[in-house]
């Protein structure tokens, strides 16, 4: 992984743009109209993003020449970067909500000095670039965040400035300021319909983000036309609901902007919007204001006409005036007394502080210990009893919160079921008046209210903060609600965890709209995630070890709300080997001739039921599988000695039987649940869908007489 | 299926109450304090919740002794129903969003004289119960819609709002009013903290839906404490943001309640909002106004100090005084006299125009042929071309919607890319002014905007209302942000089709944020849900036949954004062998060595690779599937034909490969994509991702030598 992570190499970035000039052409020269330098600069990210676009014959022009005027003002006014070390810890963040307008951070990451050549700008959309589609963390030095998937941004950007304040409640102080950076958010129209926007707009607002400045790209078309077909809602009153200062400017107006920036960066107890009219395609003579910008490369003939029109030679496109790379290499130069500014202070702060400024360090390297080490510390005095493993979890996570102090997170709306509260630590509260109190984002606990999207991009943002380890919880239900950003945690690296509680049937008399069915698997089959579904205490602290220990994948932990029994396991278990995912949890006298996986709440049943079916003569070995993925993982000495080949297998889950298919082959059996629950107590509904040890003894049997 | 589908047995509503009424005892002589008989009515409800939650040991308490008045007074004053006839067309629409507050619609049904007997009260949330946990449309007459999941049903009231104008823009006028329903919805601090409920407020708020009234129960505590904790924003304010009229009143001020309604039902051209101040539990004095009245029984001793309190008895639970079935016979025999007067309307209706009346009756029982006649008639003259299933199925909606009138729908701002347009009808617009003009409202197009999730929900409600068949679209990927709808459209037996293009990387340069790998798996794994991926023009033309026919339960319907081949089969095909879910498309001379089960865009190319493999000695066959979920449907003769028993599989399919393993089973092959895509041209990322004819063949090759 590059990107947000990494330093970028090249040293100096005022030095990278001024060499990028030295080997440019002048406006003059290039025969570009006369203008001043801040509008060549403007006009250039606009002919690059029309060239970017034309080039992959694919990709969004629109959004990049409208917000262009901003994004420089932005750039060359606020924003505080070190292009030269994307990770800088107090850099301000840019998060490009409206990931379809890629174009237009390509474009400012390249002027900027970052370590994304041209090369990569002719390469736009193409298989292993860096410039992928839609901005992805990880692949491009400069991405904050993966965005796309409207809404997900401005929550990302909520996520990381509640991230900053708490970063600031821990480190600011005694005279050192080693934590100050903004999230600055650009926007559109389809952000702001999106749910999700408003679910994080609630939460900035409450929490009184005063480091957060949205952007929104107002410029009234979305995909299917004007935004009078679907949007028309006040959008600052709506804000204002949310608690939020909105101020407006002419998005064309660079001394409006700046006017509006200004004011936006000076308000520190609240979260404020900027409401930038803009102009989508702006210069683009026959698509400009209306949709047909927006989606589309603007090919041949109107790139002429736009070209034409702004004065730019049309025969080298991807060609930038060495004015403009000036440009950027005197903001640059800017930031680099900042930047040293803020070295210094660092350096003050580790001779004052050293304990803390270790802590401080510590947290910012994601410095965390393997899991098979975290385990065996967290397991230290272990003397479990039985019970919901949604109670282990409880249990699991003050140890875990103990060895990872970076560990913060809460629940959607249901700590006391979820059982997610770390101990001893407040939670986080919203500012009580006067600006930028920071006192209350000491905590550790996040009452994220009934936002579960939201919730999981918060969460996101705050990993890619790079700070903390976030988790976040809600019933495995509605993991529906939140799948947006689990996939996205996956595909953006972050070490997000996932916790969802009442893990099926056995949340009994809530009944089908509340009991997951379908979920263990669709949460399993999202790429790079790891899920565990533990079957007790020891299984459930495996899990919480794992997951805090994995800081760049995330993993979901799935609890039963139902108290479960303690497993007892064979000689020659190691604790350990729960981390493969799968192990043999009970083995048969005389070896097996069939092996029974389950998971979770099925496993002391199964366990009871390959009891039962041996007393008739059946000899069945039971293998606890709490991690499809760490499973799938292991090397083949591993697999086999669990799932012997030629002995023919049951899967038993309460869940839909669909996935385990590639466990027990055809000849197999797969025991779960295909219909949607119903409302009763736990223990009825589990007999109701032959869940239960003699229910599942008698399937087996009947299944091996053939 | 029983409920809002059904009309109640029992004949007359009023005589139903009463004949309860002359079963029970007085008040005086249950013991209860003396009180007027609306008090009695709304302590009555309170004291129902109490003894159904404790009868149950579960449930929530709190929400219906919070809104007891607030129904009472809706109930009484304003809700047009027929207790006897549920399904009754002009009826008002009760939705609860709140569904965890299912003891109040339960005690109302009950009070109301709906088929819903006390017997049913006192197994509240037992097995096989008309009163589950929450309420689910299809179990108990009178629910509208299935809630619990937070948010789906301002949602769905806001599509029935909107079905309701679309009825009365095709119906009403030349002096005829037959539909003039309105919908009244309570929500809670908890609907309004998910972003649904933003999205479908603003939709509301676009269309103007005069007839929607949303009641917010606004107790300021939700599960994890005050809603100091997490919510904060001015509700007002961003609701009159999104376009509504907001009125507020004292929950517990009955004439205040009254005014506050009696305004809300003036209005006409907005929807209307009603902060509704309440106190959570009222009355119960350990518990009220605080989370633990929310989601746990009182249990014995708080409620004898609640019944205390409220001068009620305690030996006798479920008791209802003689007075408060009368009042309620009181109210039936109101209502009864407007629907006499309705039905008295529609028979002039029906005798002016037969022929409007006609369709309007053909609309209601949702008549429509099936699967394999409409597939008939959509393809008579049929001559398709070589192109995207997206296409296909813009040509294969047209069919559909002139066979089905009832057929409405669009797309979450893609209706160019989803392709999802009804020609010659315009899109359903906002009011332009005025008080309930509703000629904007006779289209059959919508634009929902960026909002998948609402639009889900809003589609759920239209089919709810009972009139019309909606489909509506977006990108599979986008799939995430609209689960909830689609489970609750299979729970609650909605018919509606979710239309999901740009199904696989084959979308291309947009990159791994747009591009599909788990969702075909995550769909096809809820419960009851017909999911499609056609491969051709055909399949597409059988997928809609299929889908518009099968109004009791949902249908997915995936597309590619990319061309793909018209398939040849071979002889004896016939076209409604596409109905059974998998055929045979491909069959080599001389029988298969192998079979090899493909989708959608992959079916093409296996072909492609069997001939090839057929060249080198290796005789697949090829087994189109577009539908798994209709296939499993089929009988062991049609299944054996097709997958032939002891021949090895191999299954392709362009994302990931899990779910196969239960048709190729262990020592089978399933070729697909584990992980994320990523930008570049479709082309070339189907052969990284080894999705080529040739590479298909050569992993089969290789496998099949072992």
């Amino acid at each position: 992984m590059s990107g947000a992570g990494q330093a970028a190499s090249g040293g100096d970035a005022a030095a990278a743009c001024r060499a990028n000039a030295s080997a440019a052409p002048s406006a003059a020269e290039m025969g570009v109209r006369p203008r001043d330098v801040d509008q060549l600069c403007v006009d250039t990210v606009r002919m690059l993003a029309v060239d970017m676009t034309n080039a992959a014959n694919s990709g969004h022009p629109g959004m990049p020449m409208g917000m262009a005027d901003a994004a420089f003002v932005l750039w060359t006014r606020h924003l505080r970067y070190d292009a030269a070390d994307p990770a800088w810890r107090d850099r301000d963040r840019f998060v490009l909500s409206g990931g379809h307008g890629s174009a237009l951070i390509y474009a400012m990451l390249h002027l900027s000095g970052y370590d994304l050549p041209m090369a990569e700008l002719r390469r736009f959309r193409q298989f292993g670039s860096r410039t992928p589609g839609h901005p992805e963390r990880g692949v491009t030095a400069g991405v904050e965040v993966t965005t796309g998937p409207l809404g997900q941004g401005i929550a990302n950007a909520v996520g990381i400035a509640v991230a900053e304040r708490m970063t600031a409640a821990r480190f600011n102080g005694d005279g050192h300021t080693v934590s100050s950076h903004r999230v600055f958010c650009f926007c559109g129209d389809g952000d702001l319909m999106e749910g999700i926007s408003a679910e994080a707009a609630s939460m900035a607002g409450h929490w009184g983000l005063g480091n957060l400045k949205v952007v929104y790209d107002a410029n009234r078309i979305s995909i299917d036309g004007s935004t009078d077909l679907s949007f028309t809602e006040d959008v600052t009153r709506r804000f204002e609901g949310h608690g939020w200062r909105v101020l407006s400017c002419d998005g064309h107006d660079r001394a409006d902007i700046a006017r509006a920036l200004d004011a936006a960066v000076a308000e520190t107890s609240r979260p404020v919007m900027v409401v930038c009219r803009t102009i989508i395609g702006k210069g683009s003579p026959n698509r400009q204001n209306t949709e047909k910008a927006h989606g589309a490369p603007l090919g041949a003939d109107e790139t002429k006409l736009t070209k034409d029109g702004y004065g730019w030679p049309t025969e080298k496109p991807f060609t930038v005036p060495a004015e403009v790379y000036e440009r950027f290499a005197a903001r640059a130069a800017e930031n680099a007394v900042v930047r040293a500014a803020w070295d210094a202070g660092i350096e003050r702060f580790r001779a004052a502080k050293p304990d803390v400024a270790d802590i401080w360090e510590r947290g910012w390297s994601q410095a965390v210990p393997s899991a098979d080490v975290l385990l065996e510390r967290m397991t230290r005095g272990f003397a479990p009893v039985a019970k919901a493993t949604r109670q282990h979890s409880q249990d699991a996570l003050q140890r875990a919160a103990a060895e990872v102090p970076t560990l913060v997170g809460g629940s959607a709306d249901l700590t006391h079921s979820n059982l997610t509260w770390i101990a001893g630590s407040p939670a986080i509260g919203p500012t009580k008046g006067g600006p930028a109190e920071t006192s209350q984002f000491a905590g550790r606990n996040f009452y994220f209210g009934v936002r579960e999207h939201a919730m999981g991009a918060v969460m996101n943002g705050i990993a890619a903060h790079g700070f903390f380890a976030p988790y976040g919880a809600t019933f495995l239900a509605f993991l529906d609600y939140m799948r947006a950003p689990v996939r996205l945690a996956s595909l953006s690296h972050h070490g997000s965890i996932f916790v969802y509680s009442h893990d099926s049937i056995g949340l009994g008399e809530d009944g089908p709209t509340h009991q997951p069915v379908e979920h263990l698997w669709t949460a399993r089959m999202i790429p790079g995630v790891v899920v565990h579904r533990p079957a007790d205490a020891l299984e459930t602290f495996a899990a919480w070890a794992d997951a805090a220990a994995r800081r760049d994948r995330p993993t979901v932990i799935v609890t039963t709300r139902q108290k479960l029994p303690e497993l007892a396991r064979p000689a020659g278990f190691k604790p350990a080997d729960v981390l493969r995912g799968g192990y043999i949890v009970h083995e048969p006298e005389g070896g097996p001739q069939a092996v029974v996986i389950a998971t979770g709440s099925e496993v002391g049943a199964a366990v009871d039921a390959a009891k039962a079916l041996g007393a008739q003569g059946l000899r069945c070995r039971v293998v606890s599988m709490p991690s499809v993925e760490l499973f799938d993982r292991q090397d083949a000495a591993w697999k086999d000695s669990v799932l012997p080949k030629g002995v023919r297998r049951v899967a038993v889950e309460a869940g839909r039987p669909d996935g385990w298919g590639r466990f027990v082959g055809l000849d197999g059996l797969a025991i779960g649940i295909s219909s949607f629950g119903a409302s009763a107590p736990a223990d009825q509904l589990f007999d109701h869908f032959g869940l239960t040890a003699p229910k599942i003894a008698a399937a087996i049997g009947r299944w091996w007489r053939g």
